[in-house]
């Protein structure tokens, strides 16, 4: 008997366990949704295509299979080539599986009888995938929901699900999209438990690598660490992203870390760190940054970009909650760096003047932070009829412009890099000639950059911290040379 | 000033640096085959396409970008979205680069000028991609040589290259496939290299598991200390195919270890645990097999299946040379294997016999072995005009029926299982009634599976062996006892 029937997912006791009821509730609150808007009449189902597994180019390997996001927040399906069904009035649930060979058992494992999956995804039938058609004749559905939209990150689009034979019935591929977005937007008090979960566990891996790293350390080396210790003591298979693993002036590249800059430079003494990684549980996301220098101790320079971007990650944290808009934090944020900046006198003027011309995206170019759910990149950042992206400097690139709302999960990640086209540009610019002490900045150069980046949930009344890493100049030094960190 | 213009591979003084002369050698062995070819007219241009990033589903994630096997052989670029061209007469290289926007600075990482590229990958000119039609116009060439050929291990293909515009040349598809794949099947010296260290390093990572391997782990904590030590040790980034973590009855799912079977039991004394796990550095593959008892102490049924399958393991290697047909060899390993489970009871009557029908396939019911390189299945198994595919059981699984011929690299992976579904199928079938002893066969039902993988190089008189692991029970047991491994 396998404990595939068990209607539940953990990866041992060390880790979590997690009752499929938690999709049920999602199908539940989806399906109120949807009959509450006048468009989606009686006798609605919706239809879903879950992800497949993909080879590399021409050959028969490939990256671990991981669930199509939307297909797991309604199903939890482990396995690929599945569909799902719901009906929208009974909220009744049926999976489409894939009949598989016989050679299966021997090649790739025991064929579970459809009863043993609709025990261990509590959904009401199984049938094959080869019976879709036949299904859907005897349900005579009103319409069938198929699942079309842009994602606001990529610009892509999911996969619509389809069978042969479906141009028979009534199909609507645009009603469910923005409806199944926003259930996935607010999380529930299950996902925010696997949150909390995925956030700990990479907390306790950046802990460790805070502990482990040393001069003449390779950047993967980080990589690989972070990696071991969430998977090993975790059971993450996946990470959320690529891991960032940027020493030295790489850490002034946002999203270093990929094939063409694969985290493989020697990390001097003296460097400063921007480890940017998070572990993935049962296709939840988590989305941490830390920043110090390899060696363990700041030094003045450090301490005080350091603390310029602590300052706006904390002014952000404790401003956040329940009807603050998104971009006003964006721009707080970059208040408190330009501040801090005129202090450490990089900087010279008036503020309010600095930030009518951006002088804030020359240092924070990137956005504030991101929804973060089952992607790391979450859906809902930027649904129909919202507020629009912005096309300023900064702001454009932030992910979401919404107002806060309660069980939102968000990343702040305020940061301050040198990055010299962006600057040496700047500084023989005439806009912000006023605002730049360009023989101080050019001190900073070769520094790098320093990003912060913690995830939050929105509670009533302003925010909970999901990730508990040392964060002041004083704690990571403390970690790092061997002191305890017990916030943890 | 970036290392990247040193024409070289590396991941720092532990691991290997690779000259991409490696490269150059592989294209000049390319066009001296197609020269001999005599529709290959004078001023004919190969046009390679390299791979592409793969993002999941609607998002803007995806697995860390892996090269495409024919554009690494050829060129050994590290990044995306590149196109090649090779002028078959002089052997002139061209690569052709996407034209970044200038934010690629800021998010990704420093653009390199094309006269970079051009010393890095040591290439006679790098252009951008969209001036292919426009260096293909200024060639004049006679025909444009592209790839496209079914991959018989997946029976999927290779993408074409292609251009706007490039239905005004002359362009054969059908021409480079087999020469290509058939240069890929024999290994250089330098290639060599990379699959010994490779080989190696993932040795090593194999040895660490035995060390730390104790009964209540769990599958996937192993596949997490190899991927650890391959990385962090050996700068392998990848694996070369998902590990397979299999104890006890898991041992008999030969391709366990993916997303339906994610390696989560937990791992129990008593357990025989089979594990094929291999790293991949700079694309090159290993595939190696080891198995043993998670306590350490092989009990004398696993004693009697293990040596069983290293009986065959051996015959193979001692009988591989220049010259050898590889489907004899695949039947030499299950002809020892039915001797030795006849003279434990399990088989009764005359081996020859046994062999008409068959018998063989119930316990090793996978192919031998297979070419290995670039890919871990590697090309070139089954060329147009060889050996073709037997529809026998066992031997039809194999992934080439080849003649041998020196610097074919190859694993040798005999494996004896206990697969519940064939054996009792078997047991109650006339045509096996004879040969098979139900009553001893039945005390190892439970038993799972062993197999014993190896890499070799075919060499003139023989094989060398590429990776090295302890092999022997005795071996085995000292090693997971805390004793030393001295081979390595
Ligand atoms: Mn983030
Ligand atoms: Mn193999």
């Amino acid at each position: 008997k396998l404990n595939k029937e068990t209607p539940e997912f953990s990866r041992g006791p060390a880790s979590l366990t997690i009752s499929v009821e938690l999709h049920a509730e999602n199908r539940k609150r989806l399906c109120s949704k949807l009959k509450k808007i006048k468009e989606v009449p009686a006798g609605a189902i919706i239809f879903l295509k879950g992800g497949e597994e993909e080879l590399r180019n021409d050959t028969d390997v490939g990256p671990v299979f991981r669930q199509e996001s939307y297909f797991h927040w309604a199903f939890g399906v482990e396995e690929s080539g599945f569909f799902g069904a719901i009906a929208v009035d009974s909220g009744n649930a049926v999976l489409f599986c894939p009949e598989l060979p016989k050679e299966y058992a021997v090649w790739l494992g025991k064929i579970l009888p459809r009863e043993h999956l609709q025990q261990r995804y509590a959904v009401d039938d199984v049938c094959f995938i080869n019976k879709i058609a036949d299904w859907f004749a005897g349900q005579k559905p009103s319409v069938i929901l198929t699942l079309k939209g842009k994602n606001t990150d990529s610009g892509n689009y999911a996969e619509e699900a389809t069978f042969t034979g479906i141009e028979k019935f009534t199909v609507n591929n645009s009603l469910l999209f923005p409806e199944i977005v926003e259930c996935r937007v607010f999380k529930t008090a299950k996902e925010l438990e696997i949150l909390r979960y995925v956030c700990r566990i990479s907390s306790e891996a950046h802990i460790e690598v805070m502990r482990k790293i040393k001069p003449g350390m390779k950047e993967f080396q980080i990589e690989s660490m972070f990696q071991h210790y969430c998977y090993y003591n975790g059971g993450c298979r996946h990470t959320s992203y690529t891991c960032i693993c940027a020493s030295g002036a790489n850490a002034a590249i946002l999203h270093y870390g990929h094939a063409g800059e694969p985290n493989s430079r020697t990390m001097e003494a003296g460097d400063i760190c921007n480890f940017d990684m998070g572990g993935e549980y049962y296709c939840y996301a988590s989305d941490i940054t830390c920043a110090y220098p390899v060696n363990g101790k700041f030094t003045d320079q450090q301490k005080k970009i350091y603390n310029t971007v602590l300052k706006a990650n904390q002014a952000v944290f404790n401003a956040v909650k329940p009807g603050v808009l998104w971009t006003d934090m964006h721009l707080l944020a970059e208040k408190v760096i330009l501040e801090e900046l005129t202090s450490h006198g990089l900087l010279k003027g008036d503020i309010s003047e600095m930030q009518k011309v951006n002088v804030g995206a020359l240092f924070f170019p990137h956005g504030l932070g991101h929804l973060m759910g089952i992607d790391v990149h979450d859906v809902g950042g930027y649904p129909e009829g919202g507020n629009e992206r912005s096309t300023l400097p900064g702001l454009k690139y932030l992910r979401t412009a919404r107002v806060l709302e309660a069980d939102m999960v968000l990343t702040i990640e305020p940061g301050c890099y040198f990055i010299e086209s962006i600057l040496e540009e700047a500084m023989s610019d005439e806009k912000y000639k006023g605002f730049l002490c360009p023989d101080v900045i050019r001190q900073y150069l070769k520094f790098g950059g320093i990003r912060i980046e913690d995830d939050v949930v929105i509670t009533k009344n302003g925010a909970e911290l999901l990730n508990h890493v040392p964060r002041t100049v004083e704690e990571i030094e403390s970690v790092m040379a061997g002191g305890k960190f017990t916030k943890i």
